[in-house]
């Protein structure tokens, strides 16, 4: 019965291999040193500052490629521990990888599996061996290492991928930080050396917890291991703002100039905008997106709730100017109606727009450092935010 | 504040009245005598028979209008037991009417809450007069009338309402199922008095639960207060498929000729085939949308169960050849995998297949009927179900 098949619509399997991955510094902004570069792989280029909408399970919550290419989606991200667990990433792999399992065609990261393994699972056992876990699905028990994290990746087929690490939680004991960053580098070494040169770019993770010194300590190590490129992770986890941000900047400044460099799991759009600034080209977050399903809106005023009685009537988009579909087909009205009646239309026209605010500010922040007015741009946006708004616009809390 | 609001990009306000509603009938099918109609209203045009997707509170769950049309769907429905309640008819008034407030252009046929008001609301009274209910949502007591049924669709500004109606249960005993017969005609009778002549179609309903006689009466006393069109109500509510053939096609031999026929709440695609063949114009039902939100997809094979583990390696579309988004994008493998991982993007791709399921079916009887075919098209689709099947389809149950 071979002769019904026809020819796969998938989008083909490409050899990572043959395309490489490159990571050019187009320029550095004047004033504070912000960054504008390149990242070129097998599945595409894109510039940076970049934000990475979060596709935990092969899927952008409520989104099809073709909403994301719309939105100017460039990258997405997916989360090794979920795609190990379900479907399992050797049925990935057999259906020719992520991109022709999902079909998306651009670039993709996946994440080691790590943050989740140590939020979501129930621990049995850590080691520098790697870690015993139990699925949060159905409590079946597993062993991932370094080596079996890189493994994953590799049967994913993502064009950037992550080592293994401990995402230290928040507070910690300089103790456990360090104790944690000096096993996140162990892993990071193992990572490195099961890490075939079959085009997918590596990244390290610098952790060290909210101790300067440890931070300092991980990224040195890590640049001695030798990356395609550099996370920061282990911030976005209750310390202050003032905090991540001297984070940031301290480890940014730490991280060598030619490759690219990643912060984890950040954040709101004030966080992009000052770790921009910090000199950070990459950004995933679950925000844009957890919040629109939420009903809690970006826009250019602060945020909107979409649930709030004032928007019952109110005919207008959520943002007049928007570009994005749901503003250029959508009242508040209706979008109201629909949060209120828990509709899954809502979930999905609500993600549109805040994906949208995401990557239009990304496209803002790269404008700015091309022209060399990042920080005229940041108080321009910042002052939008603090118009008085007679419209009935609700400040960001 | 005035000037910075911009041109609204809602589809325009249209005056119904100016457009009228006209039906043709452009050919009875020689064998069978089953009919081939066009029919206009102020939002466009559309041939029948004609399948309507059902949109309860204004949105066909997880479409987007454009999602609608690409699907190819002509018109849809939606309920003013839902709207009525929440957001309030008169919200959708005061914003230009419901093809604005939703944005959807093409026709729109509005129930009365009839059924959703006897299946959702807690009764309190009923009377000639109306009804007195509670809200599902708030409980919160609330007075329908015919009249007020009326005033609420003419608020909506559906092109085609419905008169309000009692949906008799079944089984039901012959002194119940005439009592709530004479009630539905009485009630018709006041919505056909409420009406304006404001270009919006009034629909009678046909009731009689499964007493031919009773649906002869129904028939014969609505034709003589006279409406736009005729529906068939009362159908698909437990009797045997047997039973509803015979009543939908005794019924619709009660029917003018020259109005369009609606049989309501039905069905699977067996059922609207011989209800096609049994002169039957208009369908409305939640089986593709609902089975598609449980998994369950259509194809010419028969139903597919997503969640069965025989397609989790599959990279086999649903249907090969269906033009769907959905058949032309994602495997059965990845579809499966979005199933289990409860994801949103199951409900919509499972939708979008089974609307087009839906569609594509009744453009093949269209086809059949203007080609004198229409025998020879069910017999064909019949033996396609039955096939052998050596590549795991499911068959219907």
């Amino acid at each position: 019965m071979a002769s019904r098949r026809p020819e796969s619509p998938w989008p083909p399997r490409i050899d990572l291999g043959k395309m490489g991955f490159q990571f050019h510094l187009i320029k550095t902004e004047k004033e504070v040193g912000a960054r504008l570069g390149k990242v070129i792989t097998g599945h595409g280029e894109f510039e940076t500052p970049a934000f990475i909408p979060v596709g935990s399970q092969a899927t952008i919550k409520s989104m099809t490629s073709d909403d994301l290419i719309e939105i100017g989606v460039e990258i997405i991200s997916n989360n090794s521990y979920h795609l190990y667990l379900r479907p399992g990433h050797r049925i990935i792999e057999q259906l020719g990888g992520l991109h022709r399992f999902m079909n998306w065609n651009r670039p993709i990261l996946t994440d080691s599996g790590g943050y989740q393994l140590f939020s979501l699972g129930q621990l049995r056992e850590i080691s520098t061996d790697g870690v015993i876990f139990q699925s949060h699905i159905d409590g079946s028990r597993h062993f991932i290492s370094p080596e079996i994290a890189i493994e994953v990746q590799r049967s994913l087929g993502a064009d950037i991928i992550m080592s293994f690490d401990e995402c230290i939680p928040y507070p910690a004991s300089y103790e456990y930080a360090q104790r944690s960053t000096n096993l996140t580098t162990e892993w990071a070494r193992q990572c490195k050396e099961s890490h075939q040169d079959n085009g997918q770019a590596l990244f390290g993770i610098v952790q060290g917890g909210m101790f300067e010194d440890l931070r300092e300590k991980s990224a040195t190590d890590l640049r001695e291991i030798g990356f395609d490129g550099y996370a920061i992770g282990g911030l976005g986890v209750g310390e202050s703002r003032e905090v991540m941000y001297r984070m940031v900047s301290h480890t940014a400044l730490l991280l060598p100039r030619e490759n690219p460099r990643y912060l984890m799991g950040v954040g709101k759009p004030e966080d992009l905008i000052n770790a921009v600034k910090g000199g950070i080209d990459l950004f995933d977050c679950v925000i844009p997106t957890r919040n629109a399903r939420n009903g809690m809106l970006f826009t250019s005023f602060g945020k909107l709730v979409i649930k709030n009685a004032h928007h019952a009537d109110d005919e207008r988009p959520i943002e007049e100017g928007c570009g994005c579909y749901t503003c250029r087909h959508h009242s508040r009205a209706y979008l109201r109606h629909l949060y209120m009646a828990r509709e899954i239309l809502a979930l999905r026209l609500n993600t549109i727009h805040n994906l949208y605010y995401y990557i239009h500010l990304i496209k803002q922040l790269r404008e700015a450092i091309r022209r060399d007015r990042l920080l005229d741009f940041c108080q321009e946006w910042q002052e939008k935010r603090e118009e008085k708004d007679d419209l009935q616009w609700e400040r960001t809390g």
